[in-house]
């Protein structure tokens, strides 16, 4: 029989709802909170309670954060009345949000120092995923702060990856997997210019691809974009791809390790981005390697 | 009931030597060549009759050339007493070879010329696949030409995907195929660094990218390899890869499709080219993003 | 007649000890500042006056600060008894140091706040063209801020350019400008690297650049360097290099300009940090174009 | 005294039309041929003789050729009636063109077996400069062969330097200088884009450049062309600035030497290509820079 946990919720987004929800039919007392307050009424129909301000999240053993990016997760956790100032000590922060190495380290010192417990548990998965309960969940902290934290991660994700005692590497380890993500698109999108080019009808092409040596969602999911040339609307923003892979070059910055391809990357998402198109998909970044070949795109954005 | 037909079969490489024992076990009557003989013995045990020169493996409905690149398949077909002025009118050369685009057509070219008649059908799979008829076989030309090599191709692979009537497509599908596997390794090697300076085991990490979104032997394989550091001995050697990467960025040139990963790539492997590691697998221009984020390699190579 | 001003000057370091000395030679009334106070005792025993806090350089018409970068001018300008606080209503604060461009918009801010005024005005030019009075100054401002300021820049520099009132456009003119020496040091190493392969002597081949196409001090100075291979003693450090190509990345990042080269010069520059080689000139970036061409370098550092 | 010399003078374009001019002003009997005979008309009336075909020009000390690339000198020197069969033994084919390092050892070769000489002098300068015979000479060759070549290259040029006994050092030393050209280009385009986006006047940006650091001719030309964005009439197309990069990039795979900028430069005139624009001036790929930055371009090629 699983324990039934306290738990407090920020951040109800695409990801943030289906995580909170899934949370809620497993029997936990949910307490949830997201900016905007109406996107709470579904969730407290389903049977969480609303708060009103971070720290009626902060009254259980646990409190998550999904949120859209550094600046939120810092805001929330480290500004006034926010989760450091009102959590319990002995009680855990779950960060699951995307953010960069540094704010990891910092949040882990502030809590340590504060007598309060930090694990990162980003999360792999698009929306349909989160609503599915069938997430995959990259955690790393203290294994004494992980172990009791089971039946949370069981209750969002199908499987979960402890990656080591530092929280700041599961992290790492979801900003390199969203760095290969856009490595995939940036070489389907040479390779589809190329041999659609040639004169390869590009569905079949992907059809090829993934039934022989690349039979992964990665390239399931982005082929078929990509083939289609629908780019919108947007799974995950160039915007928030840029973000990321921003995200990526500056841990590689910190820990010195050159990336190359990264940087290609970096500068397909700040082209769409320049040019009026940070809200496409971020797979719209396969559009520039056709544009470069002269090929003209039927895609209308 | 299938047919039986006579097949020549020039180059009994790693790959070729099973393709041909696979043609053999499935009834077919098989004349093989290969420039060194003593690689036919096996073959002959199995029931192939050997052949002295080129010339008298085009005594049947169909040649298959599986060599090492331009050069060979060119003197082969085209040199004198190659299979262009061996080949009965209407019989067809199928070339599973790793070609260029631009020999490609001139073969076709050549072989229409003749009277003779021309497909392209390069494989997918490491030698294991090959001995095990588990190839995925792209092929390219016209359908009167196609339809009859059924058999042939249900021998050698688990499944035929036929990409156009033009046959130089199926060789820009296999070339674009080579860049993708290379991007993998590319953005893996890449993306261990970054983690393993960063504190996340390797293997590990492989092990939670290949449970999840890159569940594909692409992933699988190379993961593997680059996560044990372990480059020979060498499944695809540096310099093969050098040589595909270079027929796609010249596919790319004739097509006008400009391929900045590509690029990189040629550059990588050109770099273990240039310092004495070309016999090296592929994977290991892994180890130059380690070297470059000044991480000691284990690889003593 | 040339107006005798009162100008604290801030940080003593290799660039700004000599443009010290040449605003007391040229008879202004000079209120020197540096950390480490021993690095003062030449500029006092040459005229000037010493202080003792950043505040006592406060007291006059213009204090320019010459620093290491972003950390040290926020906390020289922003910090506690900083600049901000002790600058008189109406003064000037000249920005002399490589800087952000973030920053100089936040220093233009604040000053305008307080009432104070503020010209960023970064050099171009080594050590020896400080201490010559050979700099050239880029400066941006309200024109009523520059025009007082001409006889202290005359007695730094050789010719002042004047960019815009918008004080940050200098700090991105110096930032692009040292992108720009960063990518004739890339090309000189890949070409270098190319005809030295090939039979040419380096030397040589930089004289025949020089005399011909190829005239500017970037390409003398560099290609000399790169040719002999001497990378130590730096004139400017690999360390100090990538800081200002991140700078210029940044500045691409906030306006959305893609900078492919500066991702390669920053890539180039990170290796040579990563690998213990930040303390050498930037123009070492050269030995990784001969690494990768597998040529042996006699450069030992 | 000069020597009089006999000189056969073959393609009369931008160049060789200036360069066989100043042979004739200089004393020598010179021969022209261009494959279009017109061109021929303006050169007979300075005093050339008319050739009627290549081995017409082969009669005298000397044939110069100065051709569009490898295949119009293949064509002219190796095919049938072409230079190396009409060329008396012991005299000397001086090829002037930008050709491929390949195809000026195998003309080495070729010369060579048939008791003739050669060497490679491939020139630096634009048209202007070649009408004015302020050409600058690279050469490449054995000494007994260059010194009487000495007047000759007096007259075209002005200064000559000599890089090696082995001609394709000289054809090696031309690639890597046009290389160099490219990356000022690409560097100029990036910083362009970059500064002007922020605020600042391009033509004032080319202006302080070239007043202090980058004060050479190849700044100047190029500055100014992407500061006003003048791309036509091309000095030097795409198409050819291509051709040479590519001829660059198969030097280094020859000597295996990476040249990730050079891998740059192609993708950027590829790109010019693939979109109909190969005609512009190279320097347009500075506009692809400006467009992936968003910037409106006002050229409206």
């Amino acid at each position: 029989m699983v324990e039934i946990m306290r738990i407090g919720f920020i951040g109800l987004g695409n990801m943030g709802r289906g995580m909170a929800a899934n949370l809620v039919n497993a029997g936990h007392r949910v307490t949830v909170y997201n900016r905007t307050a109406a996107k709470m009424e579904t969730l407290v129909q389903q049977g969480a309670a609303p708060a009103h301000a971070v720290a009626e999240t902060c009254g259980g053993e646990v409190v998550v954060t999904m949120l859209a990016g550094d600046e939120a997760v810092e805001e929330v956790t480290l500004g006034e009345h926010g989760i450091l100032a009102s959590l319990a000590s002995g009680a855990t922060h779950v960060s699951a949000s995307t953010i960069s190495v540094g704010l990891s380290k910092r949040l882990a010192a502030a809590h340590a120092e504060a007598g309060q417990q930090y694990v990162a548990a980003p999360v792999f998965g698009r929306p349909e995923a989160a609503s599915a309960a069938k997430l995959f969940v990259v955690a790393a902290g203290a294994p004494q702060v992980l172990d009791p934290l089971t039946p949370l991660f069981d209750a969002i994700g199908q499987r979960t990856f402890v990656v080591s005692e530092q929280p700041h590497t599961a992290n790492l380890v979801k900003l390199s997997g969203n760095f290969l993500i856009a490595s995939v698109i940036e070489s389907l999108g040479e390779a589809i210019a190329l041999v659609a080019k040639g004169g390869v009808d590009p569905l079949q092409y992907v059809d090829i691809l993934t039934s022989t040596l690349f039979s992964a969602p990665a390239y399931q999911t982005y082929g078929g974009l990509i083939a289609r040339q629908q780019f919108q609307p947007a799974g995950f923003a160039a915007t928030l791809g840029l973000k990321d892979i921003k995200l990526a070059l500056a841990a590689g910055d910190e820990l010195r390790v050159p990336l190359p391809l990264a940087g290609l990357l970096r500068d397909r998402l700040l082209t769409l981005v320049a040019n009026g198109q940070g809200d496409l998909d971020w797979s719209a970044i396969a559009s520039l390697a056709a544009r470069d070949a002269g090929v003209a795109s039927d895609h209308s954005a």
